[in-house]
């Protein structure tokens, strides 16, 4: 799949050095992959062609990692680091970086065209309003314009939940949903898809909110986590830690209950049920982690 | 034209107060419309559908206002007003700007699809990959990035007419083209536009910059122009007034033998004259324009 995220995009040889250096840099440094892995797998249960699946992988891919090209930048998450290397725009500069993430989503835009070109027109229709309304002012967008302005939103597991699920569900359904649709799914299975989709996405970032808290303060000499010391939206800092493991206990429970009926429906979905396990045995190594005191963390 | 504009993106009621107010400021400000006019003749003239051609122009429109968003912001061209109004960065911040031009985009892309899908799949994928071409690695990005870039190229004019090529034509091109692409247009049309409008689209931006020049320095108290003073590209700074006027005489003539050629084949495209002798216009107007001295403008 790595060679595919760096071969996707053709830098033209007359292109500005420096938009060609900063491309470069984001083809040599892809992430673990795990949606576009997931996107494939899903176009073959919905017998979508190889080469559509693997656009549209691809596409997503683009998308995600044109989305944290900007989240890491000064006026967004201040980032340095991503994916093992500097953020892009720490070499390149905040121009270079907002260009090769606009040179992504060109480029995914395309892909996705592609990867629908086959479909009947009906379909295309809709899985084109669902990427719109997925990646746009609906979700990711506003999932970002609401975590950089938190701090004037009440606290609470609301406005936490509001924004993993503009920030981190909005990409998780539509790797699971988009192949789906491309390969007709029905109505029933779709909407089966969405609600996994949104429990396991945001037990996905309840974990993640878990590990920030709990894998921080259990370093010795830190006196608290990341989310906390910038006042960022953490799930476990609203509720409590004990309350945000029972509520994706409930989640992953939740999505189960959609996953067999889909798996009775589809059983070529098998695979799903690795994800969900890893999912609980993430909750359970971090649940577990030793953890000093959660009064602080209760607001 | 206006009022499309500023409907052809709905705000959910539970978006992001700020970046509700930054996509408000862009809408309730749009440009000259030009363009957008531009693509809905030429789509009437080439017998693509109302709704159709309306999409497309509104389409092309968000294209262009998200390129002058990002294009304004500090790390850019670090502008402070646009089309009689504050750029959207000075109020709203850096990150506010940036989510506004995206969700720009990300409509901009739907409603491009919307015009596409009724046409044959070959059109479809024809039109698709000129989009991608225009805006992408081989156009517009490619230029905002030579130009931020300008101070490590060599001067002249091929740096100047590179630049020019990929920030202002590559739109024009969009706008001439696409419509016509949609419409059935037969290549050798095609490439008759793609001609004219690369003609047109240089013209155009020589004449901005021949005014850059001019206009300013016709003006008590200023030493020089903008361009000149912020070391920015400027054709008639690459290669003098009296060379870059001649050069853009040059580019209106070839521009009229497309013309003439284009007529032939589809005389509904009569209302291109009107555009050409506007350009006609424009310049003569700048270049009588009186000008102490050329001398320290040749490099």
């Amino acid at each position: 799949m790595d060679h595919l995220f760096k071969q996707s995009i053709t830098l033209p040889p007359n292109l500005e050095p420096g938009l060609r250096a900063a491309l470069t840099h984001i083809l040599r440094h892809p992430g673990s992959m795990v949606r576009p892995r997931l996107v494939t797998q899903m176009a073959t249960a919905y017998g979508v062609e190889t080469s559509s699946g693997d656009d549209l992988a691809i596409a997503l891919e683009y998308f995600h990692t044109a989305s944290l090209v900007f989240d890491d930048l000064p006026c967004m998450d201040d980032a340095m680091a991503r994916r093992g290397a500097d953020c892009v725009h720490v070499p390149f500069g905040d121009a270079g970086a907002i260009l090769a993430a606009l040179a992504l989503i060109n480029r995914a835009y395309a892909l996705t065209w592609k990867a629908f070109a086959g479909c009947p027109h009906t379909i295309q229709a809709d899985a084109m309003e669902y990427l719109e309304q997925r990646l746009g002012v609906n979700g990711l967008l506003n999932g970002q314009s609401l975590d950089l302005n938190y701090a004037r939103q009440p606290r609470g597991r609301e406005t936490a939940e509001r924004i993993a699920c503009g920030k981190t569900v909005s990409l998780i359904r539509l790797t699971l949903v988009l192949p789906a649709m491309l390969g007709g799914a029905t109505r029933r299975e779709i909407r089966l898809l969405e609600r996994m989709a949104m429990s396991w996405g945001l037990s996905y970032q309840m974990v993640d909110d878990l590990k920030d808290l709990l894998q921080t303060t259990a370093e010795s000499g830190k006196t608290g986590a990341r989310d906390l010391h910038l006042d960022r939206p953490n799930i476990a800092l609203a509720i409590g830690v004990s309350a945000a493991v029972a509520r994706v206990t409930h989640l992953i429970r939740l999505g189960d209950r959609m996953l067999i009926r889909l798996l009775a429906l589809r059983p070529a979905l098998g695979f799903l049920g690795a994800l969900r396990s890893d999912l609980e045995a993430e909750l359970s190594r971090v649940s577990d982690k030793p953890c000093e005191s959660t009064g602080s963390w209760e607001r």
